[in-house]
C-alpha cells in the first residue's frame, strides 16, 4: 500500500518506526506491505515514488528537524502538493489540532478524499469542526476514513463501539479521556499538593503542554466527546453543544475528602442523546473509570451487555501508533487485502 | 437472513427476545432482518419456512419446556435434520458444552458448514476439542464461523484482539474469565467465610451449577484459555496443554492476608506462546483484573499499546446475547449487508 504521511512529529515518526520494526509481522499476518512514498512536515517534504528509506528519513528528521534535508527533499509548505500529485492509496493526516478552524488538517483531508485517497487521522480539529461534512465526503468519494487515534490514544474506543458492541443500543458513554488532567488529579489526590505545582512539574516532564489550558479547562475532553457523539451516537453535535467545566476549581482538600469517602475525583466526559458534558465527577474507587496516572478509560452503558469498560494508555507516540496501525490494517482488510 | 437455532435454553431464548424487541433497530441500523425459520431443542423442533412467530415460540417453550408443542412442531432429536434440510443462511449452535467429546455441538457445526451455512456458537466444547479442524472447514466451505460468546460472555475479548488490536503483537493475555469462582472469591474476601458455604448459597441463587467442579477446579477458565490460545495467538493448543490449579485450596485467611497487603486473590487464566496456565494469583487492588462479583476482565499485554484491559458481564442470557448478536451483525456486514 502506497502511503503519504502529512505531519511528521512524534506520531508520524512512531508509525515509521513500527513500519521498520514490524515489516515482517505486517506482511506475514496481513499480507500488508506499507510503502511510504512521501512525507511532508511544516518545513518541507521528501518524496520517492519507489518508497522512502525509512531509517534514513527518521535520521534526517531527527538531525535537521525536517525531512526537507532528505536526498532530493524540498523546503516549503508542500503538503497539498504531495496529497494531490503523488500517486498513493492512503494519507495519514497527523498535523497538530486546531479546534477553531480545523486547519491545516481539514483541507488536507478534503483534498486527499477528492483525489481518491483513503484517510487516517489522529487530528481532532477537522473532526470537531466538520465531522459530518468529512463523513459524507468519504462516502461520496468512495474512500475509507478512519480516526481511531483521535479519541483514547491506544485505547480503541470508537472501534469497540462501532465494530464489537454493534448489537447494542449505546445508552451512555462516560470517559476519562485526558491523560494530563488525570495525572494532575491523581497526584493531587495522592500527595495533597496544589495543582499549580503539579502542572509545573508535569510541564517539565513533558506530560503537560506549555499552555495547558485546553487540557485543564476540559476542552480536549470536550473535543473527544464531540467526536464520540458524532461517530458513535450519530448525533450531529458541535463542540459548543458540550457543557464544559474544567478542573481548575478542584482543590487538594476536595480530593482528600473524596478519598476518605472511598471515591476519587476524575474529569469525566459524558455523551448521551440528551446530554454532552465534561465535568469533574466523583467515581467510586475500584470502578473501571477510576484509573490513575496518564491512563484513559471509557465505560459504555448498553441495553443488552450492561456496562463494558476499556482502559489503556491515552497518549504516547508508540502507544497511539497502535490505533493508527489498527486503522491501516482495517482499511487494508476492507479493501479485500 | 434465514436463521436456524439449535439449543433453546436461556441463550437461544435471549436472542429471540432481542429479535423481537430490537427488530426496528437491526433493520434501521444495519438493514438486517433476521428470520428464524427453525428451532431445535433436546425434545423436538419447530419449523416455518416463512419465519416462526417468535412471541408464540417463546411462550410455547416456556409453558411446555420444548418447542415441539409449537403448531406443526415435532418430537425427537431433530437438530441434524433441520441443519441439513431447512433452507437457511446461518445456524446458531447453542447446545450445552461437553469438553470431552464436543458433542452434540461438534457434529451440528460440521454439518452446518458442510451444508454451506454460516455458524455462530457459544459452545466451548467443539472449540476446545476441534478448533483447528472447524477453522479449516469454515475456510474450505467458504462459510463464516464466529464464537465471541464462548469467552467473556458479553465482553468482546476475541473481537478486541482480532479486529482492534491487530497492529500489535499480543505478548500475553491474562483474564478473570469465570464468574462463579470470581463471585466466590469476592465474597470470601469481603466476608471471611469458607468457600463451601458460599458455593451452597451461590447454587441456591442460580449463580453456580449443581456440580460446580468445572468452575471451581479451573476447567472452565482453562477451556477459555485454550480458545484464546487458538483463536487469538494462533497456537494449536489442546485443553490438556493448560496447567490448571483451581480455587479449592484458597482459604478465607489467604483472602484476608491478600487484602491487608493491598492485593486480591483472583483465578487468573494466562496465555502466552510459552505458557498456558490457570491458577489463583494475587492481583493489586485497583488493577483492571481486580473486578468483583460475577464480572469478567481481560488484560492484553501488547508490543505497541502497552496494556489494554476490558471488563464487563461474563454471563447472563441478555448480556451474552450482545456477543451473539455482535457476531450476527459482523457476518451480515462481511457478506456485504
Amino acid at each position: 500500500m502506497r502511503i503519504i504521511i502529512v505531519g511528521f512529529g512524534n506520531l508520524g515518526r512512531g508509525i515509521c518506526r513500527a513500519f521498520i520494526g514490524k515489516a515482517d509481522f505486517f506482511k506475514k499476518a496481513y499480507g500488508l506491505i506499507p510503502k511510504v512514498v512521501a512525507v511532508a512536515d511544516e518545513c518541507g517534504a521528501a518524496v520517492d515514488e519507489n518508497g522512502l528509506d525509512l531509517p534514513r528519513l527518521l535520521k534526517t528528521a531527527e538531525s535537521h528537524g525536517t525531512v526537507a534535508k532528505y536526498p532530493g527533499g524540498r523546503r516549503g509548505k508542500l503538503a497539498l502538493d504531495l496529497i494531490e500529485e503523488v500517486s498513493a492509496d492512503l494519507v495519514f493526516e497527523l498535523t497538530p489540532t486546531n479546534i477553531k478552524t480545523g486547519e491545516p488538517g481539514l483541507t488536507h483531508i478534503k483534498r486527499a478524499m477528492q483525489s481518491g485517497k483513503h484517510v487516517i487521522t489522529s487530528n481532532k480539529g477537522p473532526l470537531v469542526v466538520a465531522f459530518k461534512e468529512l463523513d459524507s465526503m468519504a462516502r461520496k468519494q468512495g474512500v475509507e476514513f478512519r480516526y481511531s487515534a483521535s479519541v483514547g490514544g491506544a485505547v480503541p474506543v470508537i472501534g469497540l463501539a462501532k465494530k464489537l458492541l454493534c448489537g447494542n443500543e449505546i445508552l451512555e458513554i462516560r470517559g476519562v479521556l485526558n491523560g494530563t488532567t488525570n495525572y494532575i488529579l491523581s497526584r493531587m489526590s495522592a500527595e495533597g499538593v496544589p495543582q499549580e505545582m503539579i502542572i509545573q512539574e508535569a510541564q517539565e516532564l513533558g506530560l503537560a503542554e506549555k499552555d495547558p489550558t485546553l487540557d485543564i479547562d476540559g476542552i480536549d475532553t470536550a473535543c473527544k466527546i464531540t467526536i464520540l457523539a458524532n461517530s458513535v451516537l450519530g448525533i450531529d453535535a458541535k463542540l459548543s453543544d458540550v457543557k464544559v467545566t474544567g478542573i481548575r476549581r478542584v482543590t487538594p482538600d476536595a480530593t482528600r475528602l473524596a478519598q476518605e469517602a472511598g471515591q476519587t475525583i476524575k474529569l469525566v466526559g459524558t455523551a448521551r442523546r440528551d446530554l454532552l458534558e465534561v465535568s469533574p465527577k466523583l467515581v467510586p474507587q475500584g470502578h473501571p473509570l477510576a484509573v490513575s496516572g496518564t491512563l484513559n478509560a471509557v465505560t459504555f452503558k448498553l441495553d443488552l451487555a450492561g456496562e463494558i469498560s476499556i482502559t489503556g494508555f491515552g497518549a504516547g507516540p508508540k502507544e497511539t501508533s497502535s490505533s493508527l496501525l489498527g486503522d491501516l490494517i482495517d482499511v487494508h482488510r476492507t479493501l479485500g487485502g
